[in-house]
This record gives structure tokens, C-alpha cells and sequence, in this order.
């Protein structure tokens, strides 16, 4: 047992409670291409229908909804280069409360103004995430906003954990759910809520094989920290990883599955051509892992992959699927 | 009033029973961005999610279910380019008969793949639509197979209908619908069910500029033949509209907008960034009615646009998004 953990069933329900009607109820949605593909049933959870792209809106307005009048009267803050900005931008919107995200120079011109479009107020700093959320900290210091950390708050793993309930209350006789892991948050948040609710069923994170911190500190019992983490899948891509998401993980999660570049470029084509659905990397990474045949479990088993987001530049994605289309 | 009409409320409201349950319920999304951009309410009814990644399978699954026990025997057969072949080998295969479907040999072979995928004969004939369909005639001579016509079957228009009274359920307070218009099958039960049940909803057509002959048929008050209908949404592209829909569109359509290539491509890319849907060129029609502000209702008025499919071709469409974000 965790002495504090991160998330618990009980964390996960009461976030449920409070979001409940603001955020979108996801479809799940059965896919008989990737179930006769892989020889599992394959249920996608379609999280990138969530409002602002992705999953993130769930933590970031649990979170919001339990602070005191004087905390949302000085407002919320961040560090973040994609999702998780524009998940905490729209839900300070909707609470009516300032918001505030430092992000880095390079970030994605779509991502900053789809940021900007929800009424941040936006600093732009430093080429990479690290310098970002070390000026973050900064003005934390300076203002007295409150930090709402994608990894490590548990109020943000809790609203994340909603997906977990919804999933068990369209697929009660689900047997596996598959999970990207950026920080560990959204992993950590199911988990909680799955494994609390049903220990029969497992719960599988998934990382990218050029980008697997997680993997390597489950194995090497600590935190590790990687020399190169290059992958398409952004929201998954990173040095390091928690130690409060780490310790869930060794609580909770299965197993931590890892896929190639080319399966999760594989995985957002077929995401496109068979189910009609958009993802970004990270998001399509569950069913990468299906299609590569990374999960070891008796075919026929009631799988959910997560579709975690979608928030993918089409500039991007037009390269991709030009290569991809043209070696047929 | 029609004398014959191709679908009333009533055969819809029979077909909705039929295929309940056999066919998904897609979702109507509201989406913010279109919201904001145009000044309207708008919702998409995601009909792209629908099985086969069309709308086609509803009007299909409602005739093969009224077929009698020694058609059911000899099957059922179409001449199709696309959709209609995924939507009725879906149908088919569904119920265990027979299907034969002529496609002409330049239909995309993605297609092409997706309909043998669900069990279809299929008979590859001649360049274009027309070819195909004169030899599917030739076949149904010689085998007294069912012949089921994408546009002009009054239980294939009553089955596309049914999309109409799912608008209806989950946003009574709809004040506008926009379909795209093919043959003009969808548009004419989608108008019976809702100008049926609530004649105050407006009902309104989508055609390509390129391909506009619903539009001049209705200002010449008959059947007009084109002589050019080139247009990336070969759902919508053809040189004539069919009588029995034509009827249809005069008695309850509103009014038929006509859409450019360019607001179609920008429909789709928007679809993709905003909603994270992938749509075709027809599907993208009624959004993009609405970004090139031809729909002429009050700011503020809650519209449905209706995604009719997905089913778009990947090298293609990555030449559009590579030539669209280039030019940012």
C-alpha cells in the first residue's frame, strides 16, 4: 500500500460528482476493424471528443472547483506546451476565474492560440518545457496563483480518473484497459478508479519505446532518468518521470507496454481510415500496442484502448500520412 | 402535396423501429469553434462514426429486412462507387445473404477493399458510375437478385430518415438542419421525418457549386442535365438529380446552398483541428455552408450540420493538408 497515494476510488468518485454535466460524457466506441485485426474486442474510448481535444479539461476543473474564493480570485497557473494549457485555459473560462500558462517559444503556434483563444493570459519562454515551468515557478512566487500541476496534483489525477468510471459503466465485462503515460497522472487516475472499483481487471499503461522513463524506473525499482526521449507522440515524450505516479503505477498497473515510432504512425492512419477519429500520438499509442501485438492476453479478451487526445498539427500529420500512403 | 412520396414520417418512423439497435446512434456533438466562428448554435450529427463510416448502412439494413424469404435467397445487389457498396455488403453480411456489387474498375481501391472486407461478389466494370450501372441491370436480368438504388428505393430513403428523428430526441430545440445532397435519398427522409413531426425546423439542402443539380432542377422546375459536376466530393458529384427526389426537395427543402471546393477543403481541416473528425468532402458541405456564411438565419439560431461520412482517402487528403498549412 501507498501511504499517500495519488489517486484513490473514493478521490475518483467525488471528482466524478463535482464535473459531473460540465465536461463530455466520451463515447465508447467498438471497432470492428481493429477487433478483426488484432483478435481482441477492441473498444475505443474516444477522449479526444472531449472539449479542447483531450482529456485534460477533467482534472483541471476538479481541481478549480475546490479552491477558496481568495485563491480563485489571484487566479491559476501553469507550465505547459500543449494539452494540459489549453485543459486548465478553458476551464478557468468556465469558472470565470484568470489563468495564466507559460509556455515555451517553440511551442506549437496552433496550440498557443487555441490556448490564447480560450482567454489565457500567455508568457512565452525559453525553447524547451523546462525553462517554462522554471519561469512558471517564478511567477507562482510573484503573484500567489495557484500551481495546478499536470503530473503530480491529485486533484488533476482524480478528474482523470473519471474516464476509468465511465468505462466500467459502458463495458461492465471489460477484461483490460490500455493507457498512454505522460506524467503518469491519467495512468494513475484510472488505475485508482478501476482497480478499486474491479481488482479483476487489468490496467495497462502504455509509453513510447524511444521515450520510456516510466518503464525503466518500474524495472529499476527508482526513478530514472533517460538520455534521449525523441518521439512523434509528444504528450508522451520526457527525461523523467514522478515518484508519486511511479509508486501508483507499481501499485496498480499491470504492465507498461511499449511501442514503436512507426506502429503509433500506423495507429493514427487506421484511427483515421477506420473509425473516422483524429489522434495525436499519445492517443493513438494504446492501439499501436494492439496492433504490435504487445498485449499478452488470451484473444477475444474486452479491450479498451484510450484515445487520450487528438490535438495533433496537421502540417505534421500531412507528411506523415504522404509517406505513408504513397509506400502502398 | 406528392402524390407517391419517396419517404413520409410514417415509413421513417417504421424503419426507426426496424433497425434500432442494429445500427450505432452516433453522437450530435455541439461544437464551441463553429459556434464561435459563425454565430450560430451549431451541432454536428456525427453520421462519419456510423458503421462503414457512412450514413448508407440505414437505408440498407431497412429494405434487406422487408425482403421476402426467396429474396433473402437470391440476395440483393447495386452498382456503387463508394459508400452505397460499404453500406449495403455491411447489411448483407449482417443478415447472412448474398450481395453482388459492380463498382466501375477506377473506384478507389480502398473502397473497393472495404466492400470485399464485409463479403461482397464484386464485379469491377467500365470507367465511370454509369458503366457499372448498366451492367448491375444486365446482372439483375440474369439473376433476379434484389436491386437495391442508393437514391430512388423509397425504404432506402425511409432508413436515412431515421437520422432526423435522432436530431429531433436529443436537440428538440433545433431550429435548422443541413444535409448534403447526393442522389438526394438522405436529404428527402431526414425531411419527411422532421418537417413531419415539427414543420416550424427548417430543412436545408447542400450541393457543391461545381455540381449543383438539385439546385438548377428546383429553379427550372424539372429535371436539368449538367455538363461538368467535378468536385472533390464525389458523394455529391453527378450530372442529374432523379425525380422522385426532386419532388421531395420541393415539397419540404427550404432552400439548396451551394458550397466552393475551397470551403469544403476548409470544412474538412476544421472538422480534423477542431473536432477531430475526419470527414469527406460531401460530409464536410454542411459546415462548410456555414464558414462561407450562405445559410441565412438569425445569429443565434441552433443549427444541425450533418456529417454524412468519413470515408476519405488518405493520399488525397494529405496533399490538402500539406497544401493548407503551407500557406499559413
Amino acid at each position: 500500500m501507498i501511504s499517500a497515494p495519488l489517486a484513490t476510488l473514493v478521490t475518483v468518485q467525488e471528482a466524478a460528482a463535482r464535473i459531473k454535466g460540465r465536461v463530455r460524457r466520451t463515447p465508447l466506441i467498438h471497432s470492428g476493424s481493429a477487433s478483426r485485426r488484432t483478435g481482441f474486442e477492441v473498444f475505443l474510448k474516444a477522449e479526444n471528443l472531449q472539449k479542447t481535444g483531450s482529456f485534460k479539461p477533467r482534472g483541471a476543473l476538479n481541481k478549480i472547483l475546490q479552491l477558496t474564493p481568495g485563491e480563485r480570485a489571484r487566479g491559476v497557473l501553469a507550465a505547459s506546451a500543449g494539452n494540459h494549457a489549453q485543459g486548465l485555459a478553458w476551464a478557468a473560462r468556465a469558472e470565470g476565474i484568470p489563468v495564466r500558462v507559460v509556455m515555451p517559444e517553440k511551442a506549437q503556434p496552433a496550440k498557443i492560440a487555441a490556448t490564447r483563444g480560450y482567454g489565457a493570459v500567455i508568457d512565452l519562454h525559453g525553447s524547451v518545457f523546462h525553462d517554462a515551468l522554471a519561469r512558471s515557478l517564478e511567477i507562482q512566487r510573484e503573484t500567489g496563483m495557484t500551481y495546478v500541476h499536470p503530473c503530480t496534483d491529485p486533484m488533476v489525477a482524480a478528474g482523470a480518473g473519471t474516464i476509468g468510471l465511465e468505462i466500467l459503466e459502458d463495458l461492465p465485462e471489460v477484461q483490460a484497459v490500455i493507457v498512454p503515460i505522460g506524467g503518469g497522472a491519467l495512468l494513475s487516475g484510472i488505475a485508482a478508479a478501476i482497480r478499486g472499483m474491479r481488482p479483476d481487471v487489468r490496467v495497462f499503461g502504455v509509453e513510447a519505446s524511444n521515450s520510456p522513463a516510466m518503464k525503466r524506473s518500474l524495472d529499476a525499482g527508482g526513478l530514472v532518468t533517460l538520455d534521449s526521449w525523441n518521439t512523434i507522440a509528444d504528450g508522451m515524450a520526457g527525461p523523467s518521470t514522478f515518484q508519486e505516479t511511479l509508486d501508483m503505477c507499481r501499485e496498480w498497473v499491470e504492465d507498461v507496454l511499449l511501442v514503436s515510432e512507426e506502429g503509433m504512425l500506423e495507429a493514427i492512419s487506421f484511427l483515421l481510415t477506420r473509425d473516422k477519429l483524429l489522434s495525436e500520438g499519445a492517443g493513438a499509442a494504446p492501439l499501436a500496442a494492439l496492433l504490435e501485438d504487445q498485449l499478452k492476453l488470451p484473444r477475444g479478451s474486452r479491450v479498451v484502448a484510450l484515445i487520450s487526445g487528438g490535438n495533433q498539427d496537421l502540417g505534421l500529420l500531412a507528411g506523415w500520412l504522404e509517406k505513408m500512403t504513397s509506400k502502398r
